[in-house]
């Protein structure tokens, strides 16, 4: 199954569609049902203590999941997140930027189902495991 | 078992110990084992259409689950979210604030188990279903 | 929203299309979206120590999850569990049944979202939180 | 980190303290932080139409979980599952066995947290995924 969307396809669909958020990722790598996407971490994704809050972890497992499937069903913005389970291993480490790894495992009529590693970059051990599910738009059949 | 915070106390600790988002947030309820507390919906916390971003609504459920534990422990910073998982099921109203409804179903030594409701204020179906645990620094005992 | 199935219809649906489990369980309680159902408990679904397995347990929500949307949309053997989240909190007592307290917080088009606790019969302390989701067949419409 | 148990050790440990279920599962593959095991599936595993019932999921992969956390930890009965979330994405194949493919993601001193994958056994699409979170016995460290 050929991707339906490059990286710079994906990235100009982040941009009309999603400017607010669209410059704190960056994809790094991807092939067919799997994604790599960054999280370039800034002030507001901080916690006390200087490590990456919950609510940024989610949101880059949340992109990850959502790029990596567009990539395979092309630009339908109507996906939509219908179920998110995350695991908080490890204190993210300071001043570094986040990358999420993400796989598709299922991509149904009606539902994708992924999973995705999220690590500080240069690490070896996952700071989060998180699996997402997204209803899926009936016209991308 | 009594309250160790009030709503007063909590909020103190909010603006105190997480200043960035403490704004955002308002205690509305506060009883044994339960809390409600509202999101205070801005454009940041909006999604193309109008509708509250899913980091949003996570954010509001962690909020809500980690006052509603402090209520009964004490100020304790370092409790830390280890799980959390998420149900996403209806469309949030747009203009609309949010209110999350927790319920603390386990205050054990090491772990506390948590479940919320997520609703726009308002409105009789919930918006989404959240479940989220938390480590527990061992001095709490 | 009218109940499509009482008790009767439920338990007679069970034990023709389960016969192998049917008799483990006894419907209870049902009402709009609401459903209770006990496991009673054989040494088949016994740990070491007396306590109820995690399996046993698992079958019993799924069981009260199953039950409760067939209530509402009627016969349907087509409607699959695809996503299932538990957290066990407390050790079940032995000799004793467990009943689940199931609730439906979604009955969408083509997706069913429910939630329950699990007690043993006479605590008011919960063993066991679980959050269902099934996929519905598209015929219920 | 040197294995503390191996195939041998875990079946012997496993027939000691779970008899009734020991005969149901096979080690076959065993790696620091990493474990298979197959379930045999009979009769009793199944769902009508020949398709391995939810709960046997589950036992499989709780099995698969907690053999790998005992392989580094040696003999601790007193594991417990704490919290578990599984995505059914594929009906498995009728008349096979499944294998369970058992990730260690976090050994901490309490918690232990996997993740796994479940196969009909020579098919390459995972019919379900798992994470699951143990509460270690605090002796281990």
């Amino acid at each position: 199954m050929a991707l339906k969307m490059d990286a710079a396809a994906l990235r100009d669909f982040l941009e009309r569609v999603f400017p607010e958020v669209s410059g704190e990722f960056d994809i790094r790598k991807i092939e067919e049902n799997y994604l790599e996407v960054t999280l370039k971490v800034q002030d507001k994704h901080l916690r006390p203590g200087g490590t990456v809050s919950g609510p940024s972890m989610f949101a880059l497992a949340d992109v990850a999941a959502y790029l990596n499937i567009l990539s395979m069903i092309g630009p339908k913005a109507l996906a939509v997140t219908t179920n998110c389970g995350i695991d908080f291993m490890r204190k993210p480490l300071a001043n570094c930027d986040l990358i999420a790894k993400s796989q598709i495992l299922k991509l149904g009529r009606s539902l994708a189902v992924t999973q995705c590693l999220l690590y500080s970059i240069g690490d070896s051990m996952p700071v989060a495991r998180a699996n997402l599910t997204y209803s899926l738009p009936q016209e991308h059949n």
